[in-house]
C-alpha cells in the first residue's frame, strides 16, 4: 500500500479528488451506524437545509446521491427529460464532451454547439437556436459551469439572460462540478433547474456523494419525464423525504458525517471568503504562468477560471512528461491534458480546501518540473509574481486576528 | 453530531451497514489522491483480481462500482437484459420485492414467483416454468441468495441444477448482498452469471461501493443488452481496463484502500474460517432465539440464514418497540421488521467482521428488552444456549495460539 | 502489526488501558502543531480549569504532566517531601506495594501499614500512629484510593476524620489512578493535598498524560520540599502558567485535543451519572461472579470496587490460563494476579468508556472460559444474575428518549 | 477546537513538533491494547531491535520512556551520574541552557563552558580542561549535538577524538533531540555512553517518547550512579526486559504503532537518504536566507545545521512579529527566537517527515512575511536561489522510477 512510498506531505493539484481537510478526515473515521436509527435522519435534514445554501436556492430541493458526478448528471437529465427530447448542449473541453456523450447514449436529441477547446461556450449561437425554436422543440439547455479540461468558465448568468430574452420555457440544466462551494453560484438568481456536483471537488470531501439540487420547474419535469430510471430516481428520495426517513437506500455514514464537517468548515469561513480565496489562488496561478512565459489554455480572460489553470506549454515539450515528472520527483500530482489537448497541456487545479502556500509550493514545483523538461524558465519567476499579487492581497485570517 | 450520544461502544447488529474492522477504518484514514497517478492503476489491478476469489469465480470479471446493492442490481439488470425481456425472480421479503420493482421499472416483463415471507424460493414453481419454456423466452433468473428481511438463505445450486436439467440458456443473476462473504457462495460451480454485493455488507466495509461480477456469458450478453445505462455500463470500464487506468469516473480512493484491507483482513482469516464463524454466529442466536421460546421468521431449517435472524414476536408485543428500545436504553441497534413482517419481526444482524462475545452481548441486551417490553423471558437463557454452543465449537485463533 | 489479528471488536477489559471512545480516537488523530501558537495556551486554560471538575476541587492548582502513573506519584511525592520525612504508606496490593517501593527508593522514612491483600487499609492503626505523633514526625499519609490489584476501595473520607480527629498537618496524598472520573472523589470536600490518576484510567485515552492536582498547602510544601527533581518539578509549570504560554516543555498535542474530547464526553454524560454507571457495572459483575460460585477477592462489601473486579479462582485453576485463554480463544482481555495473588485472581476491569452491554458480552466469554479451564459453571449464570440487575437499574439514554 | 480554523494545510515549520506522516497517523489511530499480552511484548522487542539503528549502535541498550526530552536529559544524567560529580557541558543556546540548568538542579557540579550564541561548542576549552583533569574530576562531557534555538551543529567526532586524545574515562553524553534521525549520527563509532532523542523531533510523532541508549559503560555507570531516580530508573526496564514483558509501567499503545510506522518509513527511504535530504532542505534554506540578504545565526559554516535555520532580521525588525504575523496571515508556525536572540531571530525548522516543495510553500510565505513588517526583500528571490540548487539535486523518488 505504501509501494509508491514519498517523504513529506503529497502536493495534489489535480482538479479533483482534492485535498480533504482535516477536521473533515477526523469526522470521517468513523465506524458505521444504523442509517435507520433516529440519528441519520436527524442529521440528515439539517444537511439538506443546509446543502442548499451551496447552491444559493430557497427553492430548491437536493438531493445527496451515492454515485459520482457522471451519475449526478444522470440523475439531472432523466428525472427530467425523456427519449428524444431535444437538448442543447455546449461542446469546449472533455468533460462537456462526456456530458453529451451521455445525453446522447440516453437517447435525446443533442444539438452540440461546440467551440475550440481553450473558448467559453458560444452564447450567440443558443441566442440563434432559441430565437428560432418558437415552437419550444428545445427543452433544456445543458452547459458545463466550469471546464474542468481547458480551465474555462462559462457565464450562466448570460444564458439565463438569453432564456429570458426569448422567453424560452427549456429546462436549465447546469454541471457545476469544479464550480459549486469554489465560484460565484446563483442557482435562484440565475433561473437555474438543476445544479449539480460532486463530493470530491471543492466540498473536499472523498469521492462518492453526487449533489443535486432541482428546482419546481424541474420537480414539476419529473412528472412527465419518460427516460427510465430506478437508482437515480428522484421520486424514491421525495417519497422518503415525506416519511422522514429520508434514504431510499444505505447511504455512506462517513460521507454524511464528512458532509456535516465540510459545510460547517464552509460556513465557518463564508461562503463569500471561499470564493474571494479561490480567486486569489487563480489570480496567482495565472500571473505565474505569465511570468514563465506560458499560455493559458483559456483564451479569454472572460472565461479563465478560478477552480483550475490549463498551461500550454511549447510544441517540443510533452506535458503528460510533465505530469509524470511531478509526480517521479516531487512528489507532486498535476492534471494530465486530455483529448484534444493531451500532450499540450497540464492543469495545475486549485479548488477546494488548500490555501495560498500550498500553492505557492506547488508553482515553485512546476518550475523545476519545467527546467527538467527543458523549457528555459527563470526559477522563481511565477513564484514572485505570485508572491506579489498575493502579499498584497491575502487577508488576515479571521479566527486569529 | 454527538447529539445522540451515549458511553462505552454501540452495538451495531442491524444487517447492515456492519461493524468496520479497525484495521480498515484506519487504512480508509486517509487524504485523497489523484486516481490517474500511477499508484491507484496499481492497486486497482489487485483488488480485481483479489476481488474474484470472494465470488469464487476465475472466469468472472468484476466491476467496483460507486454505488449502492441498488445500484449494483441495477447495472446486472440494465448490461445483460433489454426492455420486454421475461425474466423469473422470486418475491420472498422486502428486498426481493424491491429487486423485482427494479425490474419492472426497467420494463422487464416479470415473472414472480410468491412465497411466504418467511420461506425460500419456490423452486418447483421454477422448474415448471422452465421446463414450460421450450422457446426460451425467459431471458434471466433472478433470485436473492440471502432475503435480508426475513433472514431466508436459499439454495443456488438447486437453482443450477434446475437450470441444468431443462438445459435453459436463461441467465442466472444473484443478489449476494447479505451473503457473499459470508455465506458459502461459488460463482462458477454455481454457473452464476452475476452476482454483485454491496461494501457496507459482509464485507464490512462503509457504503459505497456496488461489487459486481460478471461470467462470460454474461458480458457477452452485454452485446445485445439494449437496455439504457450510462454510468452502470460495464463497457466503459471494460474499455479502461484495457487502457489499464481502470477508471471511466473516480472512484473513492478511501473505499480502494478499504477494500484493500478488508480483502486482506479476510485472507488473514481464511474465507472457510469466516464461513464458519457465521456458522457458529447464527447457529447460536438460533439457539438463543429457542431458548426465550420465540420463533425464527424463517420457516424450515433448510433455509435458516447465517447472516440475519428474523426473531417472530408474540401478537402483544409491536417489534418496533424492541428496536427502540434497544437504541433508547442498551444503546444497541437492531432491523426493524419491514412491510408484511413489520410490527411482528425484529431482525439480529450477525455479519461482516464481528465476534462472539459481541454476539452474546447483543443476545443479553436482547433479553433485557424482552423483558422491558412485557415479553415473559427467562433472564440468561438466550445467552446461556448460545454458550453452550459455542463453548464447544469456537475454535482457538490461529494467529494466537 | 497485526500479528494477531482476530475477526470482530477486541474486548479489552483490564482495569487499564481502558477503551477509547470513538469521538476522543477522533479527537487525536491528528498532525502535530507548534505548541507555542496561541492556539494551545487557549485550549490547556480551558483544560485547566475542567480537569479541576473531576477532582471536584475549586482551590487545587492541576498538572498536566507528559508521564504514566508512576512518574504522578514521583511528582506528588517529590514536590511536597524531603529525604527522610515519615510517610504512612498502606500496603493491601501490588499497586500499594510499588508506590510504597518508589517512596523507599526516594528517600523517605516510610511506615508501611499492612493488611491482608483483598482487604482495604487499615484505618485504626492510621489512627494510633497519629495519636501517638504529637511532635507531627509523620509529614504524609499516602494511600492508593482504589487497588487495582485487588479491587479494593479505601474510604478516603474516613481517612480525613482521622487526620481531623487528631488535627494532624500531614499532607493527604492519594492515588486515584483507578478512582477519579468512575467513582466518587472529592477532593476539596476530604482535604485531599495532591490526588492524581492517568489519562488512560477513567479518563479512557491512551496512556501518556499524568494529571495531578495539588492544594494549597501541597503548593505551599513544595516550598520547603527538598527532594531533588527537575522533570517533574511543579514550580517549572507554575513560571509558564504565569506566562500564559503553560508549557515547560512540549506536550502531546494529540492528548491536549483527547482531553477536551475525553472532559467534553464526561461532562455530557454528567459526572454523577459516570460514577452511577460504574456502580451498576461495578454490582452486576459482583453478581455475576457470586452466580458463578466464586469469590470476590475483596474481604468486605465496605471495600468493593466498581473499577475493576477480582475473582479468586478455586486452587485447582491457574487464574493465568483464565487469561491466557481468553486472548487465545475469545478475543478477550483480563486482568493477571499480580505478585500475591497471582495465580489465583484473575481481574475483570469495568472502569472508563465502557457499558452494560459489553460488560455482558465479557462476563459470557468469562463463563465458557471456566468451563473451558475444568470449572463447574452453569453457563448463563452471571449474565442472568447480571441481567436481572441491569434491566431493574439501567436508565434510558437521556440524550435518546 | 476549531477556534483558530483557516483553510487548508496548516504549515508548521518550527523545530518541533514536526509532521507526523500520514501513514504513521493511521497507525496510531486506534484504541488501547492489553500492554501485558503476547502482542505488546512482541512488537516491543522488535523496537528496541530496531531503534538501535537510528542511533547506529550494535551495543547499545535503549529504553523507551514514556516522557519528554527533558525527562530523557534527566534520565541519562541520573542513571549515570551521583550529585556533586563534575560534568562539563557546553552553553550555546537555550536548549543546552536548559540541560545545564537541569544538571545544576540535579546536584552536579557543573563546569560551564561558553560560548557566543550562534558558535559552536568550544572544543579547545574542552582540550584544556581534560589535559588538566590529570585524576579524573571529570565524570561527564554533556553536549547538545544540534542547538535548536541557534541551528548550531556540534561536532561529536572532534569531541571523541579529545576524549580520546586525552585517555579521559569521562562519559560521553548526547543531547540528539533535534539531529538523531536527520543528521549524521554515529553512537558506536562515536563512543557515546548516552544518546537520547524525542518522538516529536526527526521520528515525526507525538510528543511523549523519550528515546534513550546507553552504552555498556553507561549502564556500568548505574551501577554506582548515587542520583535517586525512580521514574527514570533503567534497571527497572531492565529487569523487565530480562522477562520479557518490557514495561515497568505502561507504555503508550499508540506510540509503540506509531513508533513501529516511523520506524519503517525511515527504513523505506534509507536512513542515509535520510539525512541526505535534511542536508538538501537545510542547504536550499541557506541560500534562501542568503538571497534574502539576511544573516543565518549560525557563525561559521562548520556549524550550520540540516535540520533548523535561525535567521538574524535586521535591527528595526521584531522577529516575533514575523512569527506571529507567519500564524495569523498564512497559516504558518514558524520558531520563536529565545531568550538571548529573542526578537533577533526566527527559526524555520526543516526536521523530521517533509520534503522540497512543502519547504519551497514556506520560503515563499517568509518572503511575503518579511515584506510585510517592512524589510526589503525581493520577492521570489530565495525561492529562486533554493530552487537553483534544489533542481540539481533533489533525486527521483526510488518507489516511484
Amino acid at each position: 500500500m505504501d509501494n509508491f512510498y514519498a517523504p513529506g506531505r503529497h502536493h495534489l493539484f489535480v482538479p479533483g479528488p482534492v485535498n480533504i481537510p482535516e477536521p473533515v478526515i477526523r469526522a470521517m473515521n468513523r465506524n458505521n451506524e444504523d442509517y435507520r436509527s433516529p440519528a441519520i435522519p436527524a442529521m440528515t435534514k439539517t444537511l439538506l437545509e443546509d446543502v442548499k445554501k451551496i447552491f444559493k436556492t430557497t427553492s430548491g430541493t437536493p438531493f445527496l446521491i451515492p454515485t459520482t458526478g457522471t451519475g449526478a448528471w444522470e440523475s439531472a437529465l432523466t428525472n427530467t427529460l425523456s427519449p428524444g427530447d431535444r437538448t442543447i448542449s455546449f461542446l469546449i473541453g472533455q468533460f462537456s464532451l462526456l456530458w453529451i456523450d451521455q445525453q446522447q447514449r440516453l437517447k435525446f436529441d443533442v444539438d452540440v454547439v461546440e467551440s475550440d477547446w481553450g473558448q467559453g461556450a458560444n452564447l450567440d449561437i443558443l441566442a440563434s437556436k432559441l430565437a428560432a425554436d418558437t415552437t419550444h422543440t428545445i427543452k433544456a439547455v445543458c452547459i458545463v459551469h466550469n471546464e474542468t479540461a481547458t480551465g474555462v468558465t462559462n457565464n450562466l448568468a448570460a444564458v439565463r439572460d438569453i432564456l429570458d430574452h426569448y422567453r424560452h420555457p427549456a429546462l436549465f440544466l447546469v454541471d457545476g462540478v469544479s464550480s459549486i462551494c469554489a465560484l460565484d453560484f446563483r442557482m435562484d438568481e440565475w433561473g437555474i433547474d438543476v445544479a449539480l456536483t460532486g463530493s470530491q471537488k471543492a466540498l473536499s470531501l472523498p469521492t462518492g456523494m453526487g449533489i443535486v439540487c432541482a428546482s419546481p420547474k424541474a420537480l414539476e419535469a419529473t412528472k412527465t419525464a419518460k427516460s427510465v430510471r430506478v437508482f437515480f430516481d428522484w421520486n424514491d428520495y421525495l417519497k422518503f423525504y415525506k416519511m422522514g426517513t429520508y434514504w431510499p437506500y444505505t447511504p455512506s455514514i462517513q460521507l454524511l458525517y464528512g458532509l456535516r464537517a465540510a459545510l460547517d468548515l464552509l460556513f465557518e469561513e463564508g461562503l463569500d471568503n471561499v470564493i474571494a480565496r479561490h480567486s486569489r489562488l487563480g489570480k496567482a496561478t495565472r500571473l505565474a504562468v505569465e511570468a514563465w512565459g506560458l499560455k493559458n489554455c483559456t483564451q479569454k480572460e472572460e472565461w479563465v477560471s478560478n477552480t483550475v489553470t490549463a498551461v500550454v506549454v511549447p510544441p517540443y515539450i510533452d506535458s503528460s512528461e510533465i505530469v509524470r515528472r511531478g509526480w517521479k520527483r516531487y512528489n507532486l500530482s498535476l492534471g494530465l491534458g486530455l483529448n484534444k489537448v493531451a500532450g499540450r497541456v497540464f492543469r495545475i487545479g486549485h479548488l477546494g480546501n488548500v490555501n495560498e502556500l500550498q500553492l505557492l509550493g506547488c508553482l515553485a514545483g512546476v518550475e523545476m518540473i519545467l527546467k527538467d523538461v527543458g523549457y528555459p524558465v527563470k526559477l522563481g519567476s511565477g513564484v514572485a509574481a505570485a508572491c506579489a499579487y498575493l502579499q498584497n492581497n491575502v487577508p488576515m485570517i479571521p479566527s486569529r486576528i
